[in-house]
C-alpha cells in the first residue's frame, strides 16, 4: 500500500490548490481524480475552425484575486470579454436594445427590479458568510424561499420574470429552488447582485487566453510526476483519529489526512467506514446541483457586432435564456455562448439534439438577426449527464437547509476536510471559491500536521 | 459468477416481497442485504424486563389492505393499540385535555385547523397518485412549500403551531422542506389526514403482535436457505438491455434484472455503469430522509390508564412532540413510545443522551404527570444515523422535484427497476406501500422476463 502524508480526491481548482499549498509546505500528496483528466468543471474544447472555446467555467472577475493571482503566477494571460454595444432583452414577444440600467424591461418593471435588488442586498448585509445560520433571523430567511419572497413582495408580472429568469441564469436553478437565506448568502459571496451578472467590473469581465482548464492542467504538472493519478475514482474512505486509508479503482492509499475536494453531493456517494455522523449525511443529502446545458454557436464573424450589439442577451420567453460574445480576442471568428439553465435545462435535455439546436438558434435569431440561423459551428455541454460533477454551477441549498446543517458543509470529521467550491465563504460556486477552499483546507491539514 | 434470474438489492419489506412473488413465479432470486439482519425500516427489541418492542416502523392500519393479508398469511397477529380515554395537548404552556375534535387548541384555532384541512383535501383530490406532474396546475402547487401555502392561507399562530407540528409527526420534516405538491400528494395516498393521524380507524390502528419485523424475517424463511444473504453491500450495478452484474462485498452476481428496494437517496449511491440518466441522478439529489429519534419509555404500569389518559400526547411546546401508549397487549408493564421529528430530532440529536433523556421525561411528566420520571427502561432509536437508511420514516420532495424529477421515481431503466415505499402510489411512505412497490416492481420484471 502507497503511503502519502495527505490523499486528495478531485483534481479540479480545489484539490490541485490544496496539493500546491500542502507540497510547497513539504508534504507529500497524493491526488485522485476520477476522471481522465483535469480540472474538474473546467474543460477545454476547439471547434472546428480550430478555435478554442471553454465547456465549463471560463469568466474570471476583478475581485476574484485569488485566482486571478494564480492564472498570473502560473503564467497565463487574459484577455476582456467583448462588452462594447448595445444589450438585447427579448420578454413578452417584444424584442428591445438598451443602453441603460433597464435590462430592456417596461419601466415600471425595471423600477420594481431596481427596489427589490436594494431589499435583497439589504436583507444580503445582514448574513454571516462564515456561518449562515447564525445571522440574525437565520430561521425566518431560511424557511422561506426566493420564490416566496418575491412573491410576497412584487405583483410586478414583469419583475417576476426578470428575477425568474436572472437566477437561472446565476445558479442554473429556480427561484422555488433554493431558500431566501442562500441566495442572500450567494450574492453576498459574490460581492452582489451587479457583480455577479455585469460583464466589465463584473465576474464575466475576463477569460485565460487558451482557457481555463489549462489553470489546473499547470498545477498538475507542477506537482511532478505520479503525484496526480488520473482514472482513480475513490470508493471508500476509511478513517480513525490517527489518518485514512482511501481505496480506489486502482488501489489504497494511506495517509494521515484526506481532503475531499468534489462537490457534497458527490461527496455524500463515497462509502465512509465508519459512516459520517448524520449531520454530515443529513447535509450531502440535499444539496442538488444545478441544471446547465452551455451551447457555444460559431459564426464566420461576430456579425452582431457591426449592428452596434455586444452579444448579451436575454430572453425571459425562451428557453435558451442568456447569451454573451464568446468570440476569440482577435475576432477571427464570431462566438456566442449561451446556456439553457434550471428548468429548461432539464426540458431542453429531454428534446432530441436537433430539436434542441433549433430552438437555440431561433432563439438567437430573434436576438441577433436571421444571420444567427447559419453558424459554422455548435457545440453543447451537458453538465448534468457528467459522472463526475452531475450538475453545473454548483450545489445549491433549499428551504431549511443552512440553518441545520450548514455547520457539516466545511467542518473536518477526524482525519477528513471538505473542500470545493461549495464551501467557500468568498465567491462560493466560482473558481475564486474553488481554489480559496483549496487553500483553506490545506492550512486546515497544516496546523493539525505541523 | 452466480447468476440468477433477478437480483434484488435490500431486505426490507419492498424487497422481499418482490423476492416472494418472483418465487412463486418460477424465477429464481438472491437478495443482497447491507445489514446483519433483514427488514429494513423494522427493527425488534426487547425491553429489560422481556417485553418486545419495536424500534421503527410498527403500526398498521385498517385500509392497508396489502401489508395486513400478508401479516395474515405469514400467521402473524395483530392487536389494537389502546385508544381508550383522553388525549393531552400542551400548547402555550397550557396542557389540555380533550375527548372532541379539538386536538385540545383554543376553539378558534381548532376552526381554522379544521378549515385549512377541507382546503387542503379538497386541493389533494385534484392530485394524480400516478403521476403527481401531471395534476392539474402541478407547477403551482409544486412551486410552493407547504409553510408557504399556510401562511399565505391563515394567521391564526394556534393553527400554524398545529400544523407545525402536526406535520413533522407525519412526515419526520418541517412544513417548509416539502412542497405544497408533496403534502398533497402524500396524504391523498394514505387515505387523506384524518386516516394517518388517527389510532382506531386510522393508519395507527393495528400492531403486529412480536412486532412487525417478523414480516420479513418469516418472508426471508420462505424464501429459502442462501437467497438473503446478509452483511452483501451492494457498490456497482453493471447493466445493459440484456441484464445486469450487480457487485456487492463478498462477490458479483449475474442476473435479467435487478430490483432496487431501497431509499432514492441510498440508490443514488450505488456506482452505476454506465453511469444512469441525469433525470435519474438529479432524484436521488434531493429525496433527503425524514429525521426521527423513537423513544420508548416503559413504566411498571400504564399509570395515565387509571387517570382516565389513553396516552396520545402532543406537545407543540417541546422537542418530543408526540406520544402514544405503546404497552404490550396484556398490560403487563406501560410502554409510551414518544417521537423527536424533523427539526426537532435534528437538534434533539446533538444533546448529550442525558439531556435528551431528561428533556423527553419533562416533557412525558407535563403530560401524564410526576410518575412518568420514573421510568423501569427508557429506549432511543435515532434513524438518522443508520448508515443503511439514513433517516425515516421516508424521503420527502422539495419544492420543484414532483415535476421536474418524480417521473424517475419508478420508472425503469433498462434493467433496473426501482421499488420501496417511496415509489409507492397508495399509502406511500408506509409499509403498506413498500409491500405494493415490491409486488409492483415484481410485476414488471415478469412481464419484460415472461
Amino acid at each position: 500500500m502507497t503511503t502519502t502524508d495527505v490523499v486528495i480526491v478531485g483534481a479540479g481548482l480545489a484539490g490541485l490548490t490544496a496539493a500546491r499549498e500542502l507540497t510547497a509546505a513539504g508534504k507529500s500528496v497524493i491526488v485522485l481524480e476520477a476522471r481522465d483528466r483535469v480540472a474538474g468543471r473546467n474543460c477545454g474544447h476547439v471547434l472546428n475552425n480550430g478555435v478554442p472555446i471553454e465547456l465549463g467555467g471560463q469568466w474570471i472577475g476583478p475581485t476574484q484575486t485569488e485566482v486571478l493571482g494564480l492564472v498570473r503566477e502560473l503564467g497565463l494571460e487574459t484577455f476582456n470579454t467583448y462588452d462594447t454595444g448595445t444589450s438585447v432583452t427579448a420578454y413578452n414577444g417584444t424584442v428591445t436594445h438598451y443602453d441603460d440600467e433597464t435590462f430592456g424591461l417596461p419601466i415600471d418593471s425595471a423600477m420594481e427590479v431596481g427596489r427589490l435588488q436594494q431589499e435583497l442586498e439589504a436583507l444580503a448585509a445582514t448574513v454571516s458568510l462564515s456561518s449562515p445560520w447564525l445571522t440574525d433571523d437565520a430561521a425566518e430567511l431560511d424557511r422561506q424561499t426566493l420564490d416566496g419572497w418575491l412573491r410576497a413582495n412584487t405583483d410586478d408580472p414583469g419583475a417576476l420574470a426578470f428575477w425568474g429568469g436572472i437566477v437561472p441564469a446565476v445558479f442554473s436553478a429556480e427561484v422555488a429552488e433554493m431558500s431566501l437565506l442562500h441566495f442572500l448568502f450567494y450574492i453576498k459571496s459574490g460581492g452582489m447582485i451587479d457583480q455577479l451578472v455585469a460583464t466589465t467590473g463584473g465576474a464575466q469581465e475576463m477569460r485565460v487566453v487558451g482557457g481555463t482548464h489549462q489553470i489546473s492542467e499547470r498545477l498538475a504538472q507542477e506537482l511532478g510526476e505520479g503525484i496526480v493519478r488520473l482514472n482513480s475514482p475513490v470508493r471508500t474512505i476509511t478513517h480513525d483519529a490517527a489518518g485514512v486509508t482511501v481505496a480506489y479503482d486502482g488501489g489504497e492509499i494511506s495517509a494521515q489526512r484526506v481532503i475531499v475536494a468534489i462537490p457534497p453531493t458527490l461527496a455524500g456517494r463515497l462509502a465512509y467506514s465508519p459512516a459520517l455522523p448524520a449531520s454530515r449525511d443529513g447535509l450531502t443529502q440535499q444539496i442538488p446541483m444545478g441544471s446547465v446545458i452551455k451551447v457555444q454557436i460559431a459564426y464566420e464573424t461576430p456579425f452582431w457586432r457591426t449592428a452596434g450589439l455586444n452579444g448579451f442577451g436575454v430572453s425571459l420567453d425562451d428557453e435558451l435564456s442568456v447569451t454573451l460574445d464568446n468570440s476569440p480576442a482577435d475576432a477571427s471568428c464570431g462566438v456566442i455562448v449561451a446556456f439553457f439553465e434550471g428548468a429548461h435545462a432539464r426540458t431542453a435535455a429531454a428534446l432530441s439534439d436537433d430539436e434542441r439546436r433549433a430552438s437555440a438558434l431561433n432563439t438567437l435569431a430573434k436576438l441577433f438577426g436571421e444571420q444567427a440561423l447559419s453558424p459554422i459551428d455548435y457545440v453543447e455541454k451537458n453538465w448534468m449527464e457528467e459522472e463526475y460533477t452531475r450538475g453545473c454551477y454548483g450545489g445549491r441549498l433549499g428551504a431549511g437547509v443552512w440553518t441545520q446543517y450548514g455547520k457539516s458543509l466545511s467542518e473536518p470529521i477526524g482525519a477528513i476536510h471538505w473542500a470545493g467550491a461549495e464551501t467557500a465563504e468568498e465567491w462560493n460556486g466560482y473558481m475564486d471559491g474553488a481554489v480559496r477552499s483549496g487553500r483553506r483546507a490545506a492550512a486546515e491539514v497544516l496546523g493539525e500536521l505541523s
